[in-house]
């Protein structure tokens, strides 16, 4: 089950060729991806309306795309404008696309009804094309387990200690940090400060503090399974907490989760930040460390999901950490029920493209 | 589902060795295949009917053949005539046994109905036998997919200047060209004329011609998954269409396509042509185009069966040039329908070998 | 579906550090063994109460466990004794933890009801911790196989000249040797003599005879899957069947099945000797025989899976030297049915470590 009336990232502006196609399953549908001559991206689903031969394996022709297992020829919004061997087209020969968007090096597809296809619902991602900030373009990691999980983690950030000592985390102090969890529009704020306390050691590669820091960690975590977080350290005292940042150094990390099917998930990531602008090795080393502490996540995530895969019994025992967890599963269990419900008046699904 | 009550390719002679045995999966039944001391080819059912242990890994005792689990010894017609501790045999001691036919260079195995094995429903393929054609023998290649995937493949050659651009397509013409589909006794009939027409490129490489071609693919498709076509081209003009070959190359490819199970398929093939006789190393070359391209096709049809498997509800749109496939699958729908009757005087399945 | 109330051969001693875990599979459940401050083994369900995290990725902390997902910690009775981010524990926070029993290097764990789990149900195994024995310690691999076809290869020593005609078999004569069967005490017992034989392999490159041999293999086979056996060879006619051992070799092989999950299954062995006590290289050679035997155990078995996979509805064909199998299967069926029922007096599973 997965909502879809919703924007999830497809992939990286840089995976989708000028010429040639990103193939990638998402909610277990294969999809092509690829750009018309003017260089918007279309998605087409991945298979030939005629024999659901994998389109991405086609080859492009101007704003067309011709299936190159028995030639049929498409246009960008999903039309088949030719069958090699007959003169008419049936005119129920077409494939089905979906909504894009691309806007600040991702692109953002839409897997339910078209007409709910609303751009102003994208959420906003700037800081990873805003010339304040640096970060790596290309961040991704696939997990062989069920998103939610993964939201789950990310919606604890009391594991930061724990799971990821030696990158993203340090003091267990951390753990014991002040959050309030609130509710939003499509999803749930999280604000996390740990108050004098040591700094995570990836910064202390790049930006090393003296002292203690004070360190905060303020996400918005939305439908569904965009990660975005205001975050950072400041030295101890120095008046962070009251929004007074003096020799900080900040960060707005990017996060996307994207289900390709019920045991299997695209994670986009990128880690912007507002320091040290004009050195690329820095940029590259919070990367670095991120990439180190997303695959230590993947780890204990992954090794979880078989764990209840073989006790499907299994009874989790609440803790107070979970708040923001509990609220935002019970957000997308309301979208799941509400999108289960037919609409009095909901058309037929189009597959016109956006 | 799988019709029975017909001919399988089980496997190349050179396959089934003077001594030991080929264990090769047909229908989802385990089969141990060997040759008795006349050379005649034995098939058993793998599975020892004491414990089900695989007789392939067994020991040949003469026309005999030995467990090498507990040591139980079964003739050639499959009655266990030995059990290492005890006297007495148990009557319905016996592993399965099947129909076979060598012919060829082929080994034919029946699945069905022991009393309708019926040699004379072996299609002819003399083609891989006779000293007016040459072809490497051997070819085989394996598809996780179903085998109905690749019959639909076969019995539209329109795919060829598409798939195969660069071995046994060329001009994509081709799939323009004039197709005749007959219905005949247990399959279909596909006859294809493209004239005037650039020549293949796997025929360039061994005997180019100078211009245009007039193009020919004549085949029958038979039940179980059979294809034997005439092929060949010849320069335009000098009168192909009319039976008259001047300066042809004609080919009589013998391709056989046999269920592992549900998933997966065994491809035999071979592609005798009738040029250039004395030159083992066109032999080769017409032999390693016609590989190559059957990749490209199991590329293909590989990535469509993944697609279909993520989209069990996906519903094809046919084109004119399905004809033949629609005609094949739906002889193939009836022989399932009438196997699935149980016809009134049928006896009871016996094992005897044939 | 697998019996509960008995004892599991869970591991080696020497595989559970003195700090650090074993993650091993048993019944489908995932355990994480450890050994508390005084050296006690200790075994969780390697699930944190919490979200199902796996406590063997997690820190050792004198006599408790902190779950390295989000910090929980418990204590060595499965408590939750710890929750970071809160000043109370939830009553209800703890982890299942099963009765243990180490003896003569194996780990035993008993995963039914805590208040069956009685000591002096755990078989004898001294021969692997007694100075009149020798044996590598260790001894182990890893079947994709239902347990029971493991039990029943054990179960008929017939198959030893034919699956292992180079290591323990030799003569074929072996297998018309005389059998006698014994129901016992929540097994069989099977006494087995091969009187005037060629010694096996396996004896010959360590011990070896100058002629014939009787030889003798007798041992109990214990719910769930324990194979203790007492077993040699003399030089023939020197009285061994009479109980008069002059110049025999004398084994005492344990063996434990232990079920990872219905298609997968932990085999522990040792292979204790009488004789060459000061000879480490005996004791290899010995010890690599077996392994080296299992292994062809396990190609057999495996393969006799794999089959039965593809037919579930193959009749197998019962022979004499089934008697002990078919005694074995029928007590493991009691006792799957006596737990399927009820006790009527049956108190709640309380998660208390023994």
């Amino acid at each position: 089950m997965f909502i879809r009336n919703t924007w999830y990232v497809a992939g990286w502006s840089g995976e989708v060729p000028a010429d040639g196609f990103l193939a990638r399953t998402i909610l277990n549908t294969p999809l092509a991806l690829w750009r018309d001559a003017q260089g918007h991206v279309v998605a087409f689903e991945d298979m030939c309306c005629h024999r659901g031969a994998p389109l991405s394996r086609g080859r492009r022709e101007g704003d067309c795309v011709r299936c190159l297992y028995h030639g049929l020829l498409f246009d960008r919004s999903g039309k088949c404008v030719e069958v090699p061997s007959q003169d008419l087209v049936p005119a129920n020969a077409r494939v089905r696309t979906f909504p894009i968007v691309e806007r600040h090096h991702w692109i953002w597809i839409w897997m339910g009804d078209v007409e709910k296809a609303d751009a102003a619902l994208v959420p906003d991602t700037h800081w990873l094309d805003d010339p304040a900030w640096r970060s790596i373009k290309g961040g991704y990691t696939h997990y062989d387990a069920n998103y939610m999980l993964i939201c789950d983690n990310l919606l604890d950030l009391a594991h930061l200690p724990y799971v990821h000592p030696t990158t993203l985390g340090g003091s267990e102090d951390y753990a014991k940090g002040q959050v309030k969890v609130e509710r939003i529009e499509r999803g749930v704020r999280v604000t996390r400060w740990a108050l004098d306390i040591a700094p995570p050691p990836f910064i202390q590669k790049v930006r090393p503090f003296a002292g203690n820091v004070d360190r905060w960690n303020t996400y918005d975590f939305l439908v569904p399974g965009i990660f975005l977080m205001d975050s950072g350290m400041a030295p101890v005292g120095t008046g962070a907490p009251e929004g007074k940042l003096v020799d900080a150094a900040r960060f707005h990390s990017c996060q996307a989760l994207t289900p390709e099917n019920e045991n299997a998930t695209h994670y986009f990531f990128g880690q912007p930040h507002d320091f040290a602008l004009d050195r690329p090795d820095v940029t590259q080393s919070v990367h670095d460390s991120v990439a180190e502490a997303f695959e230590e996540d993947r780890a204990m995530v992954t090794a979880q999901a078989r764990n209840l895969e073989k006790r499907p019994d299994f009874r989790m025992v609440p803790i107070r950490a979970d708040g923001a967890l509990s609220q935002y599963r019970w957000i997308v269990e309301r979208m799941l029920e509400a999108e289960a419900q037919p609409a009095p008046t909901r058309p037929v699904v189009s597959s016109a493209a956006s």
